[in-house]
């Protein structure tokens, strides 16, 4: 049996009369749709329609839940008491499948947003008390976490079910971190190198690092971003260079 | 088998540092509870505390979505347009499905709040999209009904099921409207008077208008208020006129 | 001393992480910008770039204020009580006020958004409570009304000082109101038409109808429309169809 | 000439239909109030009700800005970058001019809330930010700052007028700093003991420590809580202990 990996993208981030990202164009590559939920962005219009698109395209759906701050876009990290974090988890994955039940579909991973995302990668209890509350609304539901980072210990801590996320636009630190955005080439925006640098990464089994150091983990699926200029050809490029190698694109559960 | 009635109010109204109404006292008093879902009042917070109460005092769990409007607490009239509004009537009875999950219960009904509730109480077509909306989200939910009004008139349409509603502390026309509470006695204020009028209601199967004319109708629960300073008072004097008059307080599904 | 007129446009929409409209096209066309405030699109960020192009490209700075609403961008129908309107009339023209003054300009006019502009058009004691609470917060103010409406009546009443405006893309009714959006031609998309027409009314100080009546009216601006894909051309075609005809654009207070 | 001092509390933090405090009796007691902006508690029309009592007892009025969370009350940190943290703040203070205008009355001085001001009291040059931003807006504004911390040593960096303050409930570390709320004796809830002990560091000219330490500073202000339920009974006993001792309640500008 060969080697097959997920592709993932946040997805339904309009809001009202405001357009982001081509959803339309991104759900025909990628396999998971990490669907906002409304605190950071989404609204009930946007995440029906969203839904309904991914329902129609076989494209597995998540909840994305985030801090309760349209302005910042989920952006700003906010010190949120835990308890009153979980409650907002729940909400959001709760306002999720109704919305995913609604287009005929059903929630069925969940992805922390933004800042939410970053912070839960560092703490491990924060990032806890998270998928404890998604998983009190929704036991079957899949964590995606951040590989090799506290989001990974929380969920083995838990022992729930998850699936390791790495970044195909993004180069790594040799301790598995993110090189910081405000360095050169921590952001990739050629899709001719992209696509080929993943692969590799998927066939390795592990991170690669800027120095060329592997780090073993496990890889099930690649985070593609959506609200980039480049989004949708970097996209492209990474699913034809994952097939062009024999790795099969498909959702991490059929 | 004798009459049997139940009491509802509209809880969980507090938001975030602001406290409103005497929940925990009324949960002692009433068999459903009518919970704000998080757009015109409530959080995620306060919805789960309020509905952890709720199952503790075996008291049935509703929905009570109302317009995106914190600030006028749901009592401005919106133009929303249908399918936006129920959108985010799915919505919200998703994410208090998930709260309920949480508290270790389950939203049984369905309550529409404030200018939602008086526009669908005259227009069939709105009150018929909010509840087709919550059943495609929650297809056993109990739609709670003003009684005589468009509300029951959709519900009949649909063929769902539903419980019709009187006030307790509202005098009515004789076409089964509410008197306008800009006029005098509009508003029952005195808890002694509240208590037999309801009791008589039940027992006549009709609502009995201002100037005394029975109209037949399904009552099966009454409204009480919760945010009024005799709130807690006319509430125990329902309940007292009730088991008083032989009329058993439960809740309508056990 | 020949004809002049003024051409303004709704600006300053984006929000957050959410752009909207190309206002820096615009502001090279127009001679005022309404900016929006805050409660149904603009963020104090937005606002003070929109208001920093605007004093660079000496175009007049309008508070846009509507209602507290992003999620409908201020497009639905509110019901709010006239003193909570006026006091979120006052609240967005003070902030609007301060961003000004930080972007080295001021506010010099007022033109209502969305449905609350529309609901003034009709209502004259709702236009009157929204001018005479910008006035008591800005006494300057110089109120841009819808020409022939009820905005002009109250803005006459109270004897304030005005700007008529009439539309570049919208075809009109026989009692000088819009034809609904619904019909054909309610709308000009075509650039080659909406700028010979509006040259014809300025010149002709009248309203012109489809039926070809003439309504005589002040004539002091035009509004162009921002948030369409054929805005800018539009406002092109018509800022060179009046300097065609003589008629010199430039702002109302210079 | 004696001793004097101002009084100041937080007020205006209703929203909706949500009362918080008894702004109406803390009103007769402070010289100075600090009004919430919107942002994180307060709306237009409890901020005209406020500043109009606040102008009819010839109390001064301040702007009181807080992060734009609502669900927080402003209470938790947030990651805000300067230049929005900034623009937030002129919104906020604008805002605060228009109604303190339409209240007869006008913005005398700046007071931030909650976590923006716990993390300007740590981070001098946010706190500058903060200050630069109001001064933009309003020129003449006077800082209140908090005695000793990071917000003095910015204002001083800038040159502008600014008074300091010390907390009424609130016990002292040796470096200024306050004793943190988990420990016991960090909040003072005993009226007969808050009293005196302020009166004793006005005379003094300092901070006196738990340990007894006096830190010698520049105390213009006492700061009075007003979301407490002994909030009014301390303020009372503050302002007649100082009164009894001699020292002068009044203004800081008159």
């Amino acid at each position: 049996m060969g080697l097959s990996v997920d592709l993932n993208a946040d997805m339904g981030e309009s809001f009202g009369a405001w357009n982001l990202g081509d959803d339309s164009a991104l759900l025909g590559i990628v396999t998971s749709a990490n669907v906002a939920c409304g605190f950071h962005a989404g609204d009930p219009d946007v995440m029906l329609k969203t839904m309904k698109v991914a329902v129609d395209n076989n494209v597995g759906i998540g909840a994305h839940p985030g801090f309760d701050d349209l302005r910042g876009f989920g952006r700003y990290r906010m010190q949120v008491p835990l308890p009153s974090l979980a409650n907002q988890v729940r909400y959001q994955v709760g306002a999720a499948q109704a919305m995913a039940r609604a287009a005929g579909g059903e929630v069925r991973h969940l992805k922390l947003h933004g800042a939410l995302a970053n912070m839960c990668s560092e703490n491990q209890d924060m990032a806890r008390a998270c998928y404890e509350a998604a998983l009190s609304v929704a036991p079957e539901i899949i964590i995606m976490v951040l590989a090799a980072t506290a989001q990974q210990r929380a969920v083995e801590e838990l022992g729930a079910t998850f699936v390791g996320e790495i970044f195909a636009d993004r180069a790594y630190n040799d301790d598995a971190t993110l090189v910081d955005r405000s360095k050169p080439g921590a952001v990739i925006h050629d899709a001719a190198i992209a696509g080929p640098r993943i692969a590799e990464m998927v066939k390795a089994g592990a991170i690669i690092t800027e120095s060329g150091k592997h780090i073993e983990t496990q890889i099930d699926t690649i985070c593609l971003h959506g609200d980039t200029p480049e989004a949708v050809e970097i996209a492209r490029s990474v699913r034809s260079a994952l097939e062009g190698d024999g790795i099969e694109v498909k959702t991490f559960r059929t």
